[in-house]
């Protein structure tokens, strides 16, 4: 066996200046690379995830070439490809950051440069840290006042149904806490193996973390003819197909939708849970985007509120973590890793095991923490900041329902361009026509068009296939948040390229 | 197979309250939980993580007794289970914090409050973050200006020996780094099972990790008698035994010892190295008390200096991944969760792996990010904030080291406690004489001495059963980070303590 692992070793080794060099010497002769593809996790291998991959590398190498002079049809990478609100020019809140600056710096304190609720609410946090410092480690599951606040703000937004601070997790952003969900929920092998059901589109994350932790992935298609609804027929195809060949035990549900921008309606919300109890499955709804609701008509329910409004049955059985983080809505304050969930109807049992893998990590970011709790408790009414607050806040979002009505609206002027309402959340996803030339082009027919459309626009978005699609559809995802000034232009140039390769190709 | 799955989870479910309202209705009565300690992942069971782990819940249950008025003899908890300088009084670097501050909110740039080069250190920061925000995401890697000072920061202290950018992973601190490279070299089953050296006592990130990603830990016992010393021919012995059951693939290293305290030789290193090459095990050296080292003739070298001192046969054939972190030093920032990682000779296919894999997270915390930069690269010589930066940081290395040494003169006063030499780290790990009376009450006798001396005393220490040891011998781990006067009062009560506990159980 050991003598086959050398072999491999070395049969892997495709670096010739590495080969040459180890021949000048006995011992490095007798061995390549200890890590290789050949040798390395295989499911890391499995793992993808679009919203950073290939066409992103691509951006980046064009910006390169553009800093030293290259010449190219334009001067900019517009990067479309990731919700990153700061990255796309948006300011943060003036609030969060006076506190932040406090939290870093407490001398601060006692300059005359800050509002009294500034100072109040870094002192509040600061006082619940070790130390009185946000450098100290914080209890795993997170700061005990922030918990409590969290608990607050769910129990305010779900219209009074209470919420144990005991049940809340803060987390390393949403992902941190969704990976750690799905990795409770994996066991078995083979037809026993835990499956995992997950909307197509998804939001790779879901694909990248059940090929890391060996999970099936379960596909359940939303239905692009009726506005990326969810359909519990749907779900219930999907489910029997899988039993035949895993053991499906939880549904991921993302509300508003990631890449799709729908909003579910209450009703969707009430048979999805009833599907889930019905067929004993763990729910997970990923809810980052709740505050980022712009179309008429269409209102952010909670998970949470409505199953505990389905009456005992439900709310006293159907298990359930939500998510939420510091990087959507109108904060976009990715960088800080701010999240957390919330666990209903856990097995105490568990939780305690949850709460045991969490601390091996010790505490998430504690500055992310201290966002988290601003967050979910802003200044009040009658709070010096409040104001101005509230102007930043209205203004963002105003200014982003702007956005997801325009994106909607130019590229559904295009010939061949479909693309449904931005109901929520921060992105467009529409469909394209792809020119059957261009399909039989050798690559993944939108990933070769959003190639295109980079080098020749600069514009960087992420092809469809990157968050799965109905075979034989093609799509991008491209964020809403570029200034309106400047998605205006960027919408233009979609419109132009999308014309000129299907004229080329057809 | 479905049937057997309700079944298992119906009698896995413990709480009657759950299931006397589950039999309220037809469709709950149908089902129980979907995630139990029966059906949850059960490599996640098998994770411990002794750090944070039941004595430390039972010094938050005292606190909490405290806090309402219960009686006690003392009136204050300790806590020395946890290397939290900041919790236990020691003061944030004053330059760090400022510029965290002017990160935090730009604002301040304009400030008179604050030195040149604090702002411009901010804007420089600032300028490398999307759209000018700590709150953008930053590349998967980290910031780009960030890993050319960690690069740097590296050649200067290697003496001169190149170190690329590229090789540079920030990370959310260093556990989160080792837990990435241990999760890329896991593969196969049974015999063909990754296998990982790491010593004993280790710091227990090693062992849950390892637990949660199904490897085989091999353990190498350290060698008490000789200060905790790392002996080649143990290491051997541990490879020839582990190869009858699994493939070893990598060596841990811990320099500065966690939680033993000792700093390796140069020598030690290079046999180390030697054994590596020729065993073919892929290099982890945990760094991350890189400037904790207090005792005379003690040194801290680099792995990666020592590698390639060793000449070409080494320095392009061992792979190694070294480890490094805000959280130790003398700045323990442990709430920001910074780190880094250097990967040396790693396959560039693996390296494309590794940064897909990073990526699916997005990024490193931003503010720990920044704070790594300025450990790295701190007010040099002539700049505004040197002197008081080098006050702070000499002040806080001192006064660990005299209460490194204290902490070894007291405890080794104690009949029936012998203490090495603490040469490093912040960590005394004395053995203890525990009386044959006290081994039999029936819990692992250290774990019964460490609850005995929280309740009778308020001190939280970690039993060495947490970490690791010899059959038949006892530990506690304590940090040496309690203030001066305090640590004084503490070692005494741990000496009375311990006397009262021998006469007690003799």
């Amino acid at each position: 066996r050991r003598e086959d692992n050398i072999k491999t070793n070395l049969s892997a080794n495709r670096r010739p200046l590495v080969n040459r060099k180890m021949s000048e010497n006995g011992l490095a002769s007798r061995r390549g690379k200890v890590l290789t593809t050949d040798t390395m996790n295989p499911s890391v291998k499995k793992v993808e995830y679009a919203v950073r991959g290939p066409i992103v590398q691509r951006a980046v190498e064009i910006e390169n070439e553009l800093k030293k002079g290259a010449k190219k049809p334009f001067s900019e990478v517009i990067k479309a490809n990731i919700g990153d609100a700061h990255a796309m020019g948006q300011q943060p809140v003036t609030f969060f950051r006076q506190v932040l600056a406090l939290c870093s710096y407490p001398e601060l304190l006692n300059s005359p440069l800050f509002p009294e609720d500034v100072k109040s609410r870094a002192g509040r946090i600061l006082q619940s840290c070790g130390g009185g410092s946000i450098g100290a480690y914080s209890a795993s599951q997170g700061i005990e006042c922030v918990r409590q606040d969290v608990a607050q703000y769910i129990k305010q937004r779900d219209g009074g149904i209470p919420c144990n601070p005991d049940n809340i997790y803060l987390s390393t952003g949403a992902s941190d806490a969704i990976v750690t969900i799905l990795k409770l929920l994996v066991c078995g092998e083979g037809r026993t193996c835990t499956g995992a059901m997950i909307p197509i589109p998804q939001y790779p994350l879901y694909s990248a973390a059940l090929a890391e932790l060996g999970a099936v992935q379960i596909n359940y298609y939303l239905d692009e003819e009726n506005c990326w609804s969810l359909n519990i027929g749907e779900l219930r195809r999907a489910l029997v197909d899988a039993r035949k060949h895993c053991n499906p035990r939880v549904l991921c549900i993302i509300n508003p939708g990631n890449p799709t921008g729908q909003v579910q309606s209450r009703k969707c919300i009430e048979d999805v849970i009833r599907f889930a109890a019905e067929e004993n499955l763990f729910l997970m709804a990923d809810e980052v985007y709740q505050d980022n609701v712009y179309a008429d008509g269409c209102h952010f329910h909670s998970f949470k509120k409505v199953l505990f409004e389905m009456g005992p049955q439900y709310s006293n059985t159907v298990e359930l973590a939500s998510f939420h983080s510091t990087s959507k809505c109108y904060m976009g304050e990715c960088g800080f890793r701010g999240g957390y969930m919330e666990v209903v109807n856990m097995d105490s049992d568990v939780k305690a095991q949850l709460t045991k893998l969490v601390s091996v990590r010790l505490c998430p970011p504690v500055p992310g923490q201290a966002l988290m709790d601003l967050v979910v408790n802003p200044p009040k009414p009658g709070e010096p900041s409040h104001a101005t607050f509230m102007k930043e806040r209205t203004a963002t979002l105003r200014s982003l329902a702007e956005r997801a009505k325009l994106t909607e609206q130019i590229l559904n002027t295009v010939p061949g361009i479909h693309c449904n309402p931005v109901q929520g959340a921060m992105y467009s996803f529409p469909q394209i026509t792809i020119p059957e030339r261009a399909v039989q082009e050798g690559q993944a027919p939108d990933m070769f068009y959003c190639m295109k459309l980079l080098d020749e626009t600069g514009i960087c978005v992420v092809p469809g296939s990157g968050f799965g699609q109905k075979e034989g559809t093609y799509h991008f995802r491209m964020t809403i948040l570029p200034p309106t000034d400047k998605l205006k232009i960027l919408l233009q140039k979609v419109k132009e390229f999308h014309m000129g390769f299907t004229e080329q190709f057809s």
